[in-house]
């Protein structure tokens, strides 16, 4: 990198805020999707939105692409700089700066951990709800980026539900300040269109959000089944039955032997085919109805035991089991390619068994644990990516899971974001008119493409917007 | 209007599609803001996207402004084709498509009314939350272009968590078709950005939405008090007491007086100085429990009366003065300039206070009826416009109002939109970096700002974007 670039801007951000070092550099080549990897030529750590916008402003003179990085967490490379360029990472911008317990919400800096915001608020008997895997170290800027989901969305919805301010830094160093805390949008809904745009629209620098009381009592349920079909279809009937709960979690019989073997081992029953994880919220009586009916629907799908936990630590056990089921993976195989999908929740059995198939004609090991009651589904497939054939198989196994899951009246994606890794789904989830009026939003905010090239928008639909719009006009 | 133009859309739309007749295209000179009016230059009425994209791809020839119009119930000015026109409404456009009770969404055309989609879906134990007092007349379309809300959105949120899908047809013609149901939005949030976009992105003509399940047991308390302070810090103690009822709506004696002396005499007693109208939804327990808690805490300010309704009549009585309450107010003067603005819920007392100094010291007749649980303010002030030293009393109240609610740490407007009423106030609330980044959002899909001209974002800081961006490049 010219040494100018870096000369400016240790004068902005000083030592402690560049890495040079290839070394150090290097651990910033690759997120979640570990078979796409590159070091980055430059990595940034402002302390500040000020910082960070002094950067952005002095690198614009130089063109060069801007990579924008929470934790690199993420499953679907969304932080990889496969354009080579900057990579600014928000892990010195982790200050808690406001809890305001009356208004229910705190501002915090992009870098402060998921974790670490419900802990700074405990105090107040309230809590951050999206609850990422990854929550001991997903950032909440990452958290914007990518619109993560996690077990208890399904009662609190995403992320997106939970911003109620933003502070963005655009490619151009332009800061746009909208703090808030806005409990409805005012102006056109620039704070709706970041999250979830992946850093392609700017780096989210602080964020205020919205915070939610601690329910009283709270009480998890572990159910066992003999078939992944049966827990599949008993989580369809509860949800047609609109019974409530916060999280419904299925995990099928190699992710309960991964876990068991793991250090994390959470007691789930090693010759279950599939466990369910239910969990209740709210006063004593409306946790003991919920999951009374709850319980009923399940033994009719022939769960042969149930297991309930309220008391705190128990709880923490089955949810560790769930939480680092990734982690515990990790000891099948070498690599692990983790994809997400959405499908209609009355077709769970059908899409789950749908995925397995294209796994196992592959000569492929799946192993399913997933978010079944937002129809959330996170095929996992061991592989070694040194062997360059089982990787190819892989990733086409990922495309057909895809095509059928959009097939099926399903979504590309349920919390991963698109990345890099179902650009190509874009094209087939959206038409050429939809993919464009979202490349000419990007251009809106970054005219020369440079924030995070390569990811979420195809190229292609992009290169189309040059000749219809935005300013050259769109007479017919 | 040329005459080519006319023929041109009559070929697209039909003879029941177009309205040139001066005296039906004056029905749309103005909306809910009544100060200000014109007549569009031609009515169009298309029966569906396939049409409106037709008639927009034609226009886009002709370089004519497009303003959108849903019911006109809007009190901002948002359908007020202030710079002529074509105003395109969503009258014919009224079919429910598809109620899927399992899946909890409905897909309906634009212009199906409010209350006709929760009628839709009665069957199914489902109804649409957001229920502006308007609903009877306001169109699903018109409270997706500004994010409507209404009294029960103080449990259920406004439009913009409810919509899952959308098809929008932009100034050029281009057809977005996002119909989804999305339970969280893929690529580029646009839908998210639509929202309350009051027509500036493009005409929506099909809306999905998320339905929600009836609750068991619904109770209506009226709480009667001495003073309006009262009523106030009453309900800035139900907020911080954390109890959860599904409404809470404040009615001033002006309010009542109005309401009492019109068909919707609703039973508010006339002696009181101010009532408050609180609903609690769920299981019988949870609605009798949290009822208990409230009342303690209305008591305490000194509620002397408290009056529960469970029977549908008696709750819908109550509920009629509510929603009714705009239009009884047309007894008291001829015209209401109905305004709106959102407080932090913590300061209520002061700043209602606030609102009716403002209006007495400049010898306006104020009343209040307002979400009282968001901290949304709508102070209405009666006026006769053919007092045109009235009228500049009127406007120049309203804008200290918005002065004094942003200096508190409120925001420009709740519910009702920016429209022409509020423009101004776009530039104190925010940034010019911040409206120069929704202009060019807003010329991402509208490059030459015909639709709805005029409105939300002020016609100086889209000026300037025009020397910055978009692709004129932004070097230093």
């Amino acid at each position: 990198m010219d040494p100018r670039i870096v000369d400016g801007l240790r004068a902005i951000v000083g030592d402690a805020g560049i890495e040079t070092h290839p070394t150090r550099r290097a651990t910033y080549e690759s997120d979640g999707l570990a078979h796409v990897r590159r070091v980055p030529d430059l990595v940034l750590q402002p302390r500040d939105t000020r910082q960070t916008a002094e950067a952005l402003r002095f690198l614009d003179q130089w063109k060069v692409p801007i990579v924008p990085r929470g934790a690199g967490t993420g499953l679907a490379g969304g932080a990889t700089p496969v354009a080579g360029g900057v990579l600014v990472s928000t892990s010195r911008m982790r200050d808690v700066l406001e809890v305001d317990p009356v208004n229910r919400y705190a501002r915090v800096q992009a870098g402060v951990v998921n974790v670490d915001l419900t802990h700074a608020c405990a105090t107040h008997g309230l809590f951050y709800a999206p609850d990422p895997s990854s929550q001991k170290a997903c950032t909440i800027g990452g958290n914007v980026a990518e619109n993560s989901g996690g077990p208890h969305c399904f009662k609190y919805g995403s992320t997106t539900r939970h911003v109620l301010g933003l502070v963005f830094v655009t490619a151009t160093g332009e800061v746009v300040d909208l703090r808030g805390p806005m409990i409805d949008p005012i102006g056109l809904d620039l704070i709706g269109v970041f999250v979830g745009s992946e850093g392609l629209l700017g780096i989210a620098t602080e964020v205020t959000v919205a915070l939610v009381p601690v329910p009283p009592v709270v009480e998890t349920l572990l159910a066992i089944f003999t078939s992944l079909d049966a827990a599949c279809d008993a989580v369809t009937d509860v949800i047609a039955a609109r019974l409530e709960p916060s999280a419904l979690e299925i995990l099928d019989e190699r992710t309960i032997a991964a876990i068991e073997a793991s250090v994390l081992a959470a007691g789930y029953p090693k010759d279950a085919r599939a466990v369910l994880l239910v969990e209740c919220e709210g006063t004593d009586l409306e946790v003991t109805t919920n999951l009374a009916d709850i319980t009923a629907i399940l033994r009719r799908h022939g769960a042969i035991d149930l297991r309930r936990a309220r008391a705190a630590d128990e709880r923490a056990r089955l949810w560790a089991g769930r939480k680092g089921a990734y982690g515990a993976m990790g000891r099948i195989a070498p690599d692990l390619y983790v994809t997400d999908a959405v499908v209609p929740r009355t077709r769970l059995r059908e899409l789950v068994r749908a995925t397995t198939d294209i796994c196992e004609k592959r000569n492929l090991r799946i192993a399913n644990v997933f978010h079944a009651g937002d129809g959330n589904l996170h095929p996992n497939i061991s592989y070694d990516r040194r062997d360059p054939g089982e990787l190819a198989r892989v990733l086409d196994a990922g495309a057909e899971i895809v095509r059928v899951c959009l097939e099926a009246g399903g979504s590309l994606t349920g919390e991963h974001g698109v990345g890099l890794e179902k650009i190509e789904g874009m094209e087939q989830q959206f038409s050429r008119d939809d993919l464009a009026a979202m490349c000419r939003v990007r251009e809106a905010f970054d005219p020369l493409r440079r924030m995070n090239p390569g990811k979420l928008l195809p190229v292609r639909a992009c290169m189309e917007t040059r000749t219809r719009s935005p300013l050259g006009g769109s007479a017919p």
